[in-house]
């Protein structure tokens, strides 16, 4: 590194990883339901130039571990050197157990655990950089091409409450009416212009009934379904030719980039994954597939905002639409997410969030939020989102106490379905 | 753009574009004969900031008149907004010519030309960032994965002079042994640890004679020959047997994604390609024909060092290896490159250039030359080089005084074998 003619260069000094855990509605998937807290770490990272970059991360333990591990690795790293990152995480990681948080974005491995580990600090360092020099992290990333990011309404078939709790503020949805409703709560509090369906929950034909009631309801919205890979090849096909010409894309209907080419063969629905295309090694054999025709990214798991990129720049010259996936998570993130696809030009879907499902934050209120169905980037610099140190203290408090320490949507389904397996598919 | 808190934004608001013309030995390829003279154009971008950004592009007419027109387009551009660069270049070319100063690489394109252009200004607004933070290019690229590049040879079949003018200091080149002479020379002088022949010029025969000469000469260098589609099928077969083993690649033997797939139908010798794949447009198709095994890159025609990084990361991906492409250039490209090249991890094969070739600079000596087969990344900030304004005014008035405004290898060949058509394959 050059003598600065301007204080821009810094490096990390220490690094803070707090587990913190939020309360989460009883939202429904194929694998079960969400457990009554959504676990989520907030990185702050230290430089020798007096400033803190965030970022928000997985919470989960063997998450936790690989922070942990990793950040004992990154004194004296510059918050430009994210190729010094990538090797210092990976040397540092070793041979790390390939788990993963993501049980609905595909099967762990070890390099997604690099990934999501990288990730985690290279937003934090984008954090730095941009409260060094005064820019946007979308600045940094080759500059926004829109200043409002389009996201789309998360619907989840939801019980009332969490079992043995009080029913909680968002209401029961567990058919076409309540999903209808739902939706309407959404659209009229947000103005969201794209609606989503979590499916994979109830038999085909009843959630083919709640998007044709959201096809009535919302005419001119735009329609997604996502069983995550809950159906057979058969099943698939058969909702695809109910569908066709309804929905803006089918999310994994099936398992696998095998079951999703053969999906692919005898439908002109436009499928997408973030399933079964979730590593850059999985993106050859689906392109030689024909498996999927959009990519869901994710900066969390593909590596962070510049390995987003770069999944882009093959999601363009593939010709593959690039839309976002989201998991349960707070302002800090949401913020990485709107800067990266501020500055992704083939970014074109709306992306997925479940922001409006969490009743509790992390940031400072008023940076950054869902309205008219987008979220303003934050003027900066960097994230531009602020820690609010009192929820913070808190919501590490409810992780101490809550005792949850890995993501499990199994387990809370099989208290009331004793015979609950999660095994897919189901349908 | 957020109020900086440190003040590194700024936003261009005048470009110079000064065509320049450099002596150019008589350096013979499959087209022809190099002219007396190579054309370049020194940008050089001025912001409101008081900055100055600097880069090198082609330097013919058609190249001239896109940069030109861009430049009238792009005052009041944020330095770092390379997504607003791309934009605005492609609205100001309109419906460019396809004409390309590049027939060694590819055919031209209007996509091309367009990637040509930006790149010009990308290289400066690059310098420009590195200039009003302080850093290096290749710490805005992500950071120098080394801080040595590794170049090879360039070997050219040549004139002792030409024709008409006293012999040049580079001495004739025409068989075997002037091949090896030329190598030595070049090793002694620069320590290259690679060796490139370029060929296509005389019978395969000579040229692997010259490749087995080289391999006795030098036991331990990597060795590359490139006759740029001057061969059919059938001969680039035959080349290839006889240089399995032999060749670290094999660089366009035959022309088009087709012909180059048929070749490595039968060879296990890596193929190499500046020429069937010089657009990302080229690449779904070569992939899918298994047509080639490393691409070399270039950012003056790829589109600029971001537009080479996502290139990297799309050969990372699927595979291919990387290597560079150089045309005639100075010492500002170079810079580029190496700044390029040394933040781009999987750019493991050492590069091309043409630099040795040159005997007139454009910019302070000291910054960049080659030494022990590497170029040192200059210390910054931005790339590092700083222009001499009397070799810019003197090359200037040479360009003004030689009458060359475009790239011919065709007619200097003619005006000594007046037969000469060019017309490829010709072996
Ligand atoms: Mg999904
Ligand atoms: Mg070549």
């Amino acid at each position: 590194m050059s003598t600065p003619t301007t204080r821009t260069d810094a490096t990390i000094t220490d690094i803070t990883v707090t587990p913190i855990a939020v309360q989460d509605p009883p939202l429904l998937n194929s694998v079960g339901v969400h457990q009554s807290y959504a676990l989520r770490a907030i990185l702050q990272v230290r430089t020798d130039a007096g400033l803190v970059g965030l970022s928000e991360a997985y919470g989960d333990d063997p998450t936790l571990d690989r922070l942990n591990r990793a950040s004992a690795a990154l004194a004296g790293l510059s918050i430009w050197d994210l190729n010094g990152l990538n090797r210092r995480v990976a040397v540092a990681l070793g041979e790390v157990a390939p788990d993963s948080p993501t049980e609905l974005a595909g099967a762990p491995s070890v390099a997604k655990a690099i990934a999501s580990t990288v990730s985690a600090f290279e937003v934090a360092l984008y954090d730095l950089q941009g409260k060094a020099t005064g820019l946007r992290v979308c600045d940094l990333l080759g500059g926004a091409v829109r200043e409002e990011v389009p996201f789309s309404a998360y619907l989840f078939y939801k019980w009332a409450g969490h079992p043995g709790a009080e029913p909680d503020s968002f209401g029961e949805a567990l058919d076409p009416d309540g999903i209808v409703a739902q939706a309407r709560r959404l659209v009229d509090r947000y103005g969201f212009g794209s609606l989503k369906l979590k499916g994979g929950v109830f038999p085909p034909e009843e959630e083919i009934a709640a998007i044709r009631a959201l096809r009535d309801a919302f005419p001119g919205h735009p329609l997604r379904l996502d069983p995550n890979a809950n159906w057979t090849v058969e099943t698939s096909h058969r909702v695809a030719e109910q569908l066709s010409g309804v929905l803006e894309y089918l999310e994994d209907p099936a398992g696998g980039i095998d079951g999703m080419a053969q999906v692919a063969a005898r439908t002109d629905l436009p499928l997408a994954t973030n399933m079964c295309v979730t590593t850059f090694d999985d993106i050859p054999p689906a392109v030689a597939a024909g498996a999927v025709r959009i990519v869901l990214s994710d900066h969390h798991f593909w590596g962070g905002l510049r390995a987003s990129q770069k999944l882009a720049g093959i999601c363009e010259t593939f010709g593959l639409g690039l839309s976002m996936h989201s998991n349960t998570h707070l302002g800090v993130s949401l913020a990485a997410m709107t800067h990266l696809a501020a500055a992704t030009s083939n970014l074109t879907y709306a992306c997925d969030t479940h922001s409006v499902w969490q009743v509790e934050e992390v940031i400072e209120p008023g940076a950054i939020a869902v309205r008219d169905g987008a979220v303003r980037v934050p003027p900066g610099p960097g994230l531009g989102v602020t820690l609010d140190e009192d929820s913070l203290a808190r919501l590490h408090e409810q992780y101490l106490r809550c005792g949850i320490r890995r993501r499990d949507d199994i387990t809370p389904m099989r208290a009331v379905h004793p015979d609950w397996t999660g095994a897919r598919p189901r349908f």
